[in-house]
């Protein structure tokens, strides 16, 4: 650290806003367009320590059995980030000895992790390899690091190609952007063709829905990468700890099962077999099953938690393309000012983590639930059908049959009647039909509807509890109703992490800057070209450069036609008063968000 | 029933509508103006009537201890009805022997049930007074119909005045209505004072909103107030049969708790106490904790539902009154079309019979997971703090100390240096300031905030299952996220009730057929003055009066100005094609419901 923060004097010297403050902050996480592998890297790394943190008996390596494990455990929590803070920091430099210094850094690193798991692989803790598991991730990210640094140097050495893609506003990527707006798109085949898509279109539609296919003109902000890696890594972990926290026990338990079992259970008066030996198998059976079940419940949760990975990616990018767009309120369901705010700030700075936690404690929870249906499916379904014993379910719901058929055909009758009966078409408008018929219907009816109302209820809490807990590690969407949304602590994080993002790096903003530096440095030479200080620029602009009344008098114009086409940018004006753009924004609430690109594309040219 | 189909051949002479077709459906459900006294208790017999079948070892009064119960139960849901079903015909035909033949009804049932009840109170099903609980308020709707018929054979006595306000298109209800909105609404105090409502006054708004006050301009669709009625007796019952089915059971094994106890707790490694009255004390004062417990998740499961009820019943009025407007979009979150269909008409027939299920339902999961809390309560808080022993939760929080003040610290810190740092106003507007910090302090907090993670996702957890199982009973909002509402099966039939009372019973479209039948009964003398006919008639009219040329004119001219004001007529004309009216809708879709009013009005002006 003290090699690179001389160095980075010493660079203070050439460029005149890089430098050590440069150095105190390595990840830029609002530069869209920066190599995202160093940074995301790196928090894989803290999170694969962090996460071992809570079942390793020595948190910090350099203190052993010490008595005081929860005060030991907390100054982990601030000495990991800080040990593997130089890996961040030497990438920030953009200079061949920061790049040097890296790849020892990471290869020192990487070497001595592995050369602790290859000396002793086992390890005491839960599962003789869990230790080995579970470092499996950390080891692939240092990996990556020690393979992206000797390439950033080759690169940096080789040429200054790499500025190019890691500066924030020189980049090509707003401007594409922009370009991408601009163009008119082709009317989709879709929209002409599809006035009622079929079912399997449908279904196909929902399937492609969970896929995420990236797209050029779009890149993912850092912080949503991060996340979505550390997520992955901690689902991971999870499924390797709640692998190796059973099923080793489960099977040491089977494998230790004798003809004493026999004596126990019989002392709860379940006599199985009179065999001896039959009742060993029949217990080693049933044990094996619970394992099956154990090991497909959580299989089970893991498919689950990717799916819904996938899921938010997809809905991420269009959440982020539609606040771009303007659309606040498709995304909110609300009308929303996006501007930073103290608790938006604050989200924002957690996101990732709470991310991870959701994404462990969903694991948790769903595996759990998984598991006891699992187990009810196996033993009260699978099993009688198997071996034709026990059929205690099948017997209830057979004996019931009378009251089932009652049910399902009333629910017809009720169908039949509504369609055939009830409901009249004249001239292409329907209308009602014998209407004391239905009245007397519904009458009679009343009492085998609140039986099949009582079947909608089971149903209804099975559908919300499954919908809660399977979409329980997503934090782009709240499991409240729509009204108290905001309710959802994790919904309500994630709203206001959006608002941060998007109101600190709108692409059309960021190229709009990036036109303005360039048009300021082909006038007055090569200056300070730092991503952050474009807007500041722009007001020091304003003031030095004196302008002339016909100029002025375009600018006014422009800005005027500017505003009345994007009435929410009156609220960024300074002279602003507040109750005015709240009875402007309210007037002009209009919901079709297809004529969004067109009034973003106008407020770049306009600008 | 004969006595009063020959009354009603005699009287289809001089009503040449009313008849028998009229006695076969003694229910106008989409009629908001008739007295719903009569229906409304009806239906309360019924339910109680069918509430009881479930546990009555009898399900039918003339078969005794059938070896076919089931198939006698099931006979008893289509008995019930037809049993009860006189006591609706005899208030249709508006005749005095009709309310004599009613009264004398009432009366018998009401006496049979009294003498029966007073006869012998006790019963052996699960507890000895259930019976006669359970009851009571079938002997209140009774008594309240026997009450009514003679009430309503005087009236009939005494003068015609009772023909005015049940007699449908004929009630001033629907022309105050019109009025009503008609007349302009003077600007309300709050909108202009209350830029930003206090803390205090938001509670108190939440509070009030959860109370229900009538209107007079507004009355409930009958099929509501059976809804309501129906889900408070539903209420009633379940609260007896809950009380009824545990608590008589724990008294008598408290009452038997003796010495014996000790030996059996002994076996289980369990002692108490050295001395045997101690340990018979200590069980005694326990299993008395667990009743007290359970009736008070009793009583505030009641007391939940009531709340819930009241809060629905003022989000029905709001509903209907949004649809009136035309604010399909505020009530669904989506554009619907608000016309009779399949799916629409049988949920409507199911509703008032589902809602009276799901608050059962919801009653007895509510008062199982209050339970389950407050024992957890009451043993691990409040008897640990009373008794001062047993403190294990206390002491694992204790022991935490640190860890949640390193929490507590971070979140402080992260607001504040948010707040004060990283937050800069800047003329009026806020923005980011010192990004880098911004970003080491994100870094370095990374695995504090996870930890925050977990707690934020228990707390997410929790919250969602507690609003779930407290917003069960009510149908009209889904538990589930805004963008799959319709997949809950309880608020997708509330959604489809709403959309056939709408189309079917706009208080403007019923003043404007009242209106236009007046019209014509001073036209061509006295006429039929049935309620469904009204739209029929007004075809008929057209018709039957040859218009000359220059009324035609002025009709085409009315008809422009009505459609080009509410396009969503379109829909409803006879040459009109699917599509056509489809780009309309969506063409013209506003949010902003604040001229939805004006809109009504001009609609029922124009026609």
């Amino acid at each position: 650290m003290l090699v690179l923060a001389v160095l980075a004097r010493r660079k203070k010297v050439d460029d005149n806003l890089r430098g050590i403050s440069g150095l105190l902050s390595p990840v830029n996480f609002l530069d869209h367009t920066q190599h995202k592998g160093l940074a995301v890297a790196v928090y894989g790394v803290l999170f694969c320590e962090i996460f071992g943190l809570g079942i390793t008996p020595n948190p910090l390596p350099f203190v052993k059995d010490s008595p005081h494990r929860e005060y030991w455990m907390m100054l982990a929590l601030i000495y990991y980030p800080a040990l593997y803070y130089p890996l961040l920091a030497c990438g920030t430099l953009h200079s061949p000895v920061g790049y040097v210094l890296g790849s020892l850094l990471s290869w020192s690193h990487f070497g001595v992790l592995v050369w602790q798991k290859v000396d002793c692989p086992k390890t005491p803790e839960i599962y003789k390899y869990y230790a080995l598991f579970t470092s499996l991730p950390h080891i692939a990210c240092l990996a990556f690091l020690s393979f992206q640094y000797p390439l950033l140097l080759f690169k940096g050495l080789k040429g200054n190609d790499d500025k190019n893609t890691s500066e924030d506003l020189r980049s090509s990527y707003y401007r594409d952007y922009v370009k991408k707006i601009l163009k008119k798109k082709k009317p989709s085949k879709s929209s002409s063709a599809s006035s009622k898509p079929g079912c399997f279109a449908r279904i196909s539609d929902a399937i492609k829905s969970y896929i995420y296919t990236p797209e050029d003109a779009f890149r993912f902000p850092l912080k949503l990468a991060i996340s979505v890696v550390v997520a992955f890594i901690s689902l991971y972990q999870m499924a390797v700890l709640l692998i190796s926290c059973v099923v080793p026990t489960l099977q040491i338990v089977r494998a230790g099962v004798d003809e004493d079992i026999a004596f126990l259970l019989a002392g709860f008066n379940i006599i199985l077999s009179e065999d001896r030996q039959e009742v060993v198998r029949i217990v080693v059976y049933y044990m094996w099953c619970v394992e099956v079940c154990y090991i497909s419940a959580m299989t089970l949760s893991c498919l689950v938690n990717l799916a819904m990975m996938m899921r938010s990616m997809v809905l991420h990018r269009d959440n982020l393309r539609g606040l771009y767009r303007g659309d606040i309120y498709n995304v909110y369901n609300c009308q929303r000012s996006i501007r930073p705010s103290r608790p938006a700030l604050v989200c924002w700075m957690g996101f990732t983590s709470y991310q991870a936690a959701m994404v462990c404690l969903s694991m948790a929870i769903q595996t759990l639930v998984f598991f006891i249906c699992l187990l009810f499916a196996v033993f009260l379904v699978i099993m009688p059908i198997l071996h034709g014993q026990n059929l205690m379910l099948f017997h209830i719901i057979a004996n019931m049959w009378p009251f089932w058929l009652m049910l399902f055909l009333s629910v017809i009758a009720q169908h039949i009647a509504a369609k055939f009966v009830f409901i009249r078409k004249v001239s292409g408008a329907r209308d009602l039909h014998n209407r004391g018929s239905l009245f007397l219907m519904t009458y009679l009816l009343f009492p085998v509807n609140v039986l099949i109302g009582v079947l909608l209820g089971i149903w209804r809490t099975v559908i919300t509890a499954l919908f809660n807990i399977i979409h329980l590690g997503r934090m782009d969407l709240s499991l409240l109703n729509r009204n108290v949304e905001a309710f959802d602590p994790c919904y309500r994080c994630y709203a206001h992490y959006l608002k941060i993002e998007v109101s600190q790096s709108h692409p059309v903003m960021k190229a709009f800057c990036g036109m303005l530096l360039q048009s300021y440095g082909q006038d007055a030479g090569p200056r300070t070209r730092d991503a952050e200080e474009g807007i500041q620029l722009v007001q020091q602009e304003k003031k030095q450069n004196k302008v002339s009344s016909a100029r002025r008098a375009r600018g006014h114009w422009q800005l005027l036609y500017t505003l009345v086409n994007n009435p929410s940018l009156v609220g960024s004006r300074k002279h602003f008063q507040r109750q005015t753009s709240e009875s402007f924004v309210n007037g002009t609430l209009n919901r079709s968000g297809k004529d969004g690109s067109k009034k973003e594309a106008e407020s770049a040219g306009a600008n």
